[in-house]
């Protein structure tokens, strides 16, 4: 891929920082949102920041190592949600719902036949990956073609008029793929250790993580762990993975705001930025997840996020519940008085 | 006052838990948001909750300490604001209308005169409590006065048909009082001694910290450090600490789930707290406040706030914040799909 990406221009920030302590409030005492506000001013390079048609995208797809048993569900519950989020019964549809986003759900390489179907894009890549115990997830080939559709995605939905890209997954034994990752990309010299990187997912008992963390040190001792972006995510990716990074970078190329749910699109993340990493300030960090790896890549990427309500659910969920906060920082931005405008007092 | 509050009976607690684990969800992925829809569904007692015209108050009032340097602005400052949340320029009034959230603001004792006003509760005590330095801040029949209006105010709320209270306020000076209610109410044993619970609210600088620390040092010699409650309130409240204490204990009788803001409402509940402490199931704890004795209180009532955003401003704005989670854990619970009614297969 020939990206187009550039950090926001910074020029602008002694406007915006002026425009936010003028607000009638103490200086400073609107806290994080504050800082919010003036990323979101960079991004978009205005005073006057707006979210437009603010989306939701939820890629899913199959890891052939989910067969292995590195999940507590069986395989199918990839295709069985994949079914829920269309008919409306999932928690990313009701969060969705409720903060007035949008939606639109990415096959990336599902192990299931939907059939052309509403809401649903078709972007499968193959029927899920192979096992990365055995062999490596998928070829350079699947791996670039992901990354191309993905960015193309993000890039459809710019032309559609939105700015703003939530980012969501859904794929039994993916938590699985991010740890790999994130041990790779992070490396364990700054905590991403397998052990400490490998948690419970979504619920499995100390056997079933002892297992785990057997299984996916057999699949790195396979390969010695290399720290080549991309070919850390072709040996233990997934297609949904491998489409969101494309996506994020996309999104960064045409200037959006990207929402950053949790564990495993932060692995995305971590593989995105290290092929430019000028995405970075383009994200913002929803929620920090209850599984333990996401703590050490928040601090590898050096950022904070901005809730902590012990998720673990994925979908794009802890993007959704963050965004409100993303708008009330673009609002009191535009909405609020200043001292001046309403005849407030400075300190004395 | 003869209040008539208990605790909501936790006979629901299996069957809305039950309901919680059915979701379409790894048991337990939607972490705090679990543990907020079972206290909904137990205040509300009922398996379908709704938040029902949920309501900002912000209760404004002056404190005679404030002229004596207790604060980094003027007094004059709250009447302004409260100009400006009639005229919709403050933080409060544009997360309110992010939010969905009906906005009344009270005088609850002001030093100014607003006249007759849209949208401005007048429930004047006083202008302004004397100064607690040399002088009890409000008389007996001053405090129960606003009491008494507070729980009117909660009443009448509930009466429209609001199930939802969001407690905010306004009082320059009025972390200066805070302080001194969190001290006494909480006591030097638990961790509330009178440096460590004394911050530098809307922004002192280091000297001004240290001369409002000497300030409330010789406001409490006055009196030696009462303990009980309402003698704590008369001595060192502000007339809108007082009607919150009100508020919060007339929505409790009515049931009502009330979202509490940062360290000033947090003072209130102290007292609401000591006065019954079956009011704090229904309590909503929407933040933690960057102003030092707020986690003080937290701990003190052995819980948890929802977000840690580094707010401190007071208004209500960071129960408006939270709003959106609250309504996503009534959400969750009423509308997702579970594992039967989706077809979605159970943990392996």
């Amino acid at each position: 891929m020939n990206l187009l990406i550039t950090a926001p221009d910074p020029a602008l920030t002694p406007a915006l920082q002026h425009k936010i302590d003028r607000k009638t409030k103490p200086l400073g005492a609107l806290g994080r949102l504050e800082a919010l506000a003036l990323q979101i001013g960079l991004v978009q390079q205005t005073l006057t920041p707006e979210l437009r048609q603010p989306h939701i995208v939820v890629f899913a797809g199959d890891h052939g190592a989910a067969r292995a048993g590195v999940s507590a569900y069986p395989q199918d519950v990839t295709w069985q949600m994949v079914e829920n989020f269309l008919a409306g019964g999932a928690a990313i549809n009701v969060f969705g719902r409720q903060m007035g986003l949008g939606l639109t759900v990415v096959d990336a390489g599902v192990n299931h036949d939907f059939g052309k179907r509403s809401g649903l894009m078709d972007a499968k890549i193959a029927p899920g990956t192979a096992n990365y115990i055995e062999q490596a997830a998928m070829s350079a080939e699947q791996r670039d073609a992901a990354l191309q559709r993905g960015r193309e995605i993000a890039h459809a939905l710019a032309g559609n008029g939105c700015n703003c890209m939530c980012v969501g997954e859904m794929g039994i034994g993916n938590t699985a793929s991010a740890s790999l990752l994130t041990n790779c990309l992070v490396g364990a010299e700054q905590g991403a250790d397998l052990y400490t990187v490998t948690g419970r997912g979504t619920g499995l008992d100390d056997a079933g993580l002892a297992h785990k963390r057997a299984l996916l040190k057999q699949a790195l001792q396979r390969t010695g762990g290399p720290r080549d972006a991309l070919t850390v995510l072709a040996e233990y990716g997934g297609f949904e993975i491998a489409m969101m990074v494309g996506a994020m970078l996309g999104a960064a190329e045409k200037r959006m705001l990207v929402l950053i749910d949790g564990f495993i699109v932060s692995a995305a993340l971590l593989v995105a930025h290290a092929i430019n990493p000028a995405v970075l300030p383009y994200c913002v960090f929803a929620h920090r997840s209850q599984e333990p790896g996401h703590r050490v890549q928040m601090a590898y990427l050096g950022v904070e996020p901005l809730m902590e309500l012990d998720l673990r659910l994925g979908e794009g969920t802890g993007a959704a519940l963050a965004f409100p906060l993303v708008q009330a920082a673009t609002n009191f931005l535009n909405e609020m008085a200043s001292f001046e405008s309403a005849g407030v007092s400075a300190k004395s």
